[in-house]
């Protein structure tokens, strides 16, 4: 019900196509995220204008406000939040880890409370593919164990064998999802615990393959190399779905490594606080210098927010904390987000990806040194 | 420059056509309020989408931020804020009132300190005039003084006495306004005060007649009394503007005393806090009852948050402080308050203003008590 090719190869990285019942996404592609239902400060009718038809929605924020149950009672998550397109869910398993409170993990799942009132849950393996049948879920994660950068080699281990153990149990537990389930490898930034878990979670033949566990706070040389060693131990045939991960510069190397699919609130939460990505680097529109103010936020760019908007407007709106400033911004932030997976997709297809790559990597690093990153 | 023609009466009410170089305005008209040059949680693409093309931006907050010469500079309000429609401006002088620290009221005009830095200002008649045309407003205000409800009669006596002289003077400032300056009326709930004031401003034969001092804090018995007693002072051939009032009963009780103009942030504001205004009342999306849940905010509305989206998702999304919540309850809101002058003007075309009053009035008071309303 997930189908996967692909249709082109310049060095490792890969343009395909990923495609569900509901809808045909070209990759390698980047998915705006909507924790809550909703990309921040975005209507889905922008979302579809600007040509997106995949979004990444939270199991764990959506099982706790509005409810399964309520979901499941709408009609499931695409009728609930009006998106008809594609929609993937990841498990909850890294927001247990991040946001909950007293979280305690057995053989059986993860027992947490409520970061929004203190409320006791419990995600089994079973429980989460469950949840993500009753959303719909085009794109659904295992319950996975991600451990924080910097945990001991014996924690990183449990976390790889608990993380094989549950993928197992969700593949058991499936009974109607309407796309694909991916499972997710983890194992730190340790080469042969991340090879033993690629090893047993593609032993177990999902339909796609997540990469957990980097940018979590590891050393940026470190998440290279491993996802450099992953992302090549994963079947051709299956879309690759790095985790997390959204800087601009840092999702042109995953694309190099081969990966396929991408989210992170990097584009959306920066451009909240005023950070553009341009063509020509981070603006940060805050302190955006007067000389061209009149001027767009990049003149390559075809949003919304750079056809009618001067800089000038955009860093008042800023400042004087105006919702339309968020907005615009935002708009911009994943427009070049849409345009730069574009213009990876057609370079890989013309056989040119690593050209394209040394020039991108060159001008995103051209930025202001002290732009805020996060 | 600034033309106004009545078209059609029906009792007092009234409908007609505003013009300036930049465009035509039908009344009775709503101006959604953008303050510091952007309607709260909307853009301006949305505003045109809805059909206005008035709004109304405050000299107050314009002027402190981001100063009228970055916005001279950059070509007037319109090109700052890339809005092409008619703009009105306030003259500042109910924020002096209502938001700086340290005023100090003297012949020349008003001193006082930034709500945001504590930096000295001060307003004069002809100053603000100044900025009013800097800015290229279609709709200018003199600065008046607005006195709080329950003032003293010799405090009241002396704004009118002060709005006058102060009137007088912004008419001898004025130089190259596009559009009309419009006197305002004070005189609190005194009907011999209003009478003075009316008499006065309306002798120095400005464009169009503001009527301000009410709906700021008294009785609503009186601020009706009032209203019709000053509305009926003013010459029929200019605009009336009644400012700061939005709650739609209100308005229409306004039309129905001959007021053309109204402009509010309480058709915005509440939707930020998740209150609906529909044609079966108030709407407090909050506590929306589950049953129907996936109905639309207002069976009868054409707006985008009604055309797409139920209840319930909408609910979920003011629980979790989404962006998208308040914006889509800030366009249903706005369509309501465009919907309803369109149904004014046509029931005033049509000769039956009046049992259009009492059927909307009667449709508005049947919304819960305990609804939130401001």
């Amino acid at each position: 019900m997930l189908s996967f090719k692909v249709t082109a190869e310049s060095g490792k990285a890969r343009a395909g196509v990923l495609e569900t019942p509901r809808g045909k996404v070209e990759t390698p592609a980047f998915m705006p995220v909507a924790t809550q239902g909703a990309v921040k400060a975005l209507t889905h009718e922008e979302l579809e204008g600007m040509g997106f038809g995949l979004i990444m929605a939270n199991t764990y924020h959506l099982s706790l406000r509005p409810g399964i149950e309520a979901i499941g009672r709408l009609g499931g998550l695409h009728k609930f939040i009006s998106w008809p397109g594609l929609i993937a869910t990841d498990s909850g398993g890294f927001q247990v880890f991040s946001l909950a409170k007293l979280r305690e993990v057995t053989e059986n799942g993860v027992a947490f409370r409520s970061h929004l009132d203190g409320s006791l849950h419990e995600f089994t393996p079973e429980g989460v593919v469950a949840m993500q049948e009753t959303f719909g879920s085009d794109l659904a994660m295992c319950l996975d164990v991600c451990p924080p950068a910097g945990a001991p080699p014996a924690e990183v281990e449990r976390a790889v064998v608990r993380t094989t153990e549950w993928a197992r149990r969700s593949v058991a537990a499936r009974q109607k999802l309407p796309g694909g389930l991916f499972g997710i490898v983890q194992g730190g930034v340790d080469e042969v615990l991340r090879r033993r878990s690629a090893g047993e979670i593609t032993g177990l033949g999902f339909e796609g393959y997540a990469i957990g566990g980097l940018s979590v706070g590891e050393e940026k040389e470190a998440t290279l190399r491993t996802l450099a060693l992953t992302a090549g131990l994963l079947p051709r045939e299956a879309p690759r779905y790095l985790m997390g991960v959204g800087e601009p510069g840092d999702v042109i190397e995953a694309v190099a490594a081969g990966i396929d699919l991408f989210d992170c609130v990097f584009p959306t939460r920066v451009a909240r606080n005023g950070l553009a990505l341009t063509r020509q680097g981070r603006l940060v529109v805050r302190n955006a210098p007067a000389a061209g103010e009149d001027g767009p936020l990049d003149p390559g760019c075809s949003c919304l927010a750079c056809r009618r908007y001067g800089r000038a407007y955009l860093r008042h709106l800023i400042h004087a904390r105006e919702i339309a400033g968020m907005r615009l911004l935002t708009l911009h932030n994943l427009a070049f987000m849409r345009d730069m997976m574009e213009d990876a997709r057609s370079a890989i297809r013309a056989g040119g990806f690593e050209a394209f790559r040394r020039e991108r990597s060159a001008a995103w690093r051209a930025g202001p040194p002290d732009a805020e990153k996060g």
